[in-house]
């Protein structure tokens, strides 16, 4: 994928750790999730008023290898990539490291359906694809 | 109070736990949820219905005393008592305590306000005032 | 596999919930914990006391597909199978389905390496590979 | 308390959302974890370090009130004031408001004991009161 990065810091919230004294390994997808909306504004399009016209993109398959340990208060880099993967599914590529040494936490991917508000089959918005077009060329 | 209490358990997941060792402190507010969602269910009240038929139940204030640790698979007790606060709050209390040896986890409120689904205050629906009343009886 | 399936009920909580109306993604490996919880249990192994006793079984990898919704108040199944994944890995298989009607909600695997209080990696234990075989015969 | 306000900024996460379409409630605790740690930090602490030099802040006592509704990718301003209550307990104050707009979204206060490791109370160590010390002078 020749798209854009977007790169995203966070720390260890306390209450993300649990007492094997590393994150509690659900986190990690909420780190997905922060990674994703940062993408997807950096692309133009912000995924709060893409639900309200009517845009949703619920996880249908996600995968996840964990890397290395990050204690509370670490400070964490997100890269995100996104790409459209065929005509109905959006995936993400997502890489979580150490901002401090550059050690690798978590690595992994997500792959998005396209829905409407009642969870039915859409077919990416044309707005959408635009967003991704434009993005592309910038980088 | 002389409502009906509901008594549930729950044990501590490994996610809840935090580097301390102990659960993390939000859950305790997670904890409560459970323990009003099954106290509304014993007195009738489905309380996914009710939001179903207009009645929300927004948390307008909580508050809680950490009185002891507890670890991962620890068994919890979750005590509810609960009853109108004037005529436009619900209160419920609630306690928290270990199943084996019943020291003393959490101890707290949350007082809510009756509200439809846009967040406007709404007068509390007479058949949940009816039902809080049999709970009462059934004491 | 041949082993003895492990299978536990949970109710979506209300934090658990998004705005979508769904549960929140990463619950679903808050989820898979709890039943990897009790498989263990079932097969004779307290984790609380495997970690006292010093073997740790870190998250390496998981993957999740996720096949339906599911709403707060929801009751859920969670089945849980597992066995050795080469020498030195512990793989669980997990099944979430909707208890009523039993329709899918989340499919996928979790892979765990074996490790001591530090993080080193270890041999399996012989008293655990020993849990897992009686649990094998029993199946 | 003439102590140095600190002044962090978050978005809501979207697994921080519940279906009632606002932040899920135990939320604000951990936000208020948030703004606790940047106000030691300011102040000159770092907690993570403290805790290795063995001094907790277990929580003991809590309170909330919730003034308004949050929703995904908001953008919220934590104001966070500490001092001594007593010779043994610190008390947080903290304030979250839309950052645009600046309407209130939830206020409350968290008070904390002085632990060791093991959680047996400890004397509030010399080096930390000079931190609070310095940190008022500087207000």
């Amino acid at each position: 994928m020749a798209l854009q990065n977007c790169v995203i810091l966070l720390r260890v919230r306390y209450s993300e750790t649990d007492q094997m004294g590393t994150f509690s390994n659900a986190c990690a997808l909420e780190w997905f999730e922060c990674g994703r909306t940062e993408w997807l504004r950096q692309a133009g399009v912000c995924y709060a008023q893409a639900e309200q016209r009517g845009m949703f993109l619920p996880l249908v398959e996600a995968h996840l290898e964990f890397l290395g340990r990050a204690r509370y208060d670490d400070q964490l880099e997100i890269t995100t990539a996104a790409g459209m993967a065929g005509k109905a599914r959006l995936r993400f590529d997502l890489q979580i490291v150490h901002a401090q040494g550059r050690s690798g936490v978590v690595r992994g991917y997500t792959v998005h359906a396209f829905a409407d508000a009642s969870g039915k089959a859409i077919r990416p918005p044309a707005w959408f694809l635009k967003a991704l077009q434009n993005d592309r060329s910038g980088a």
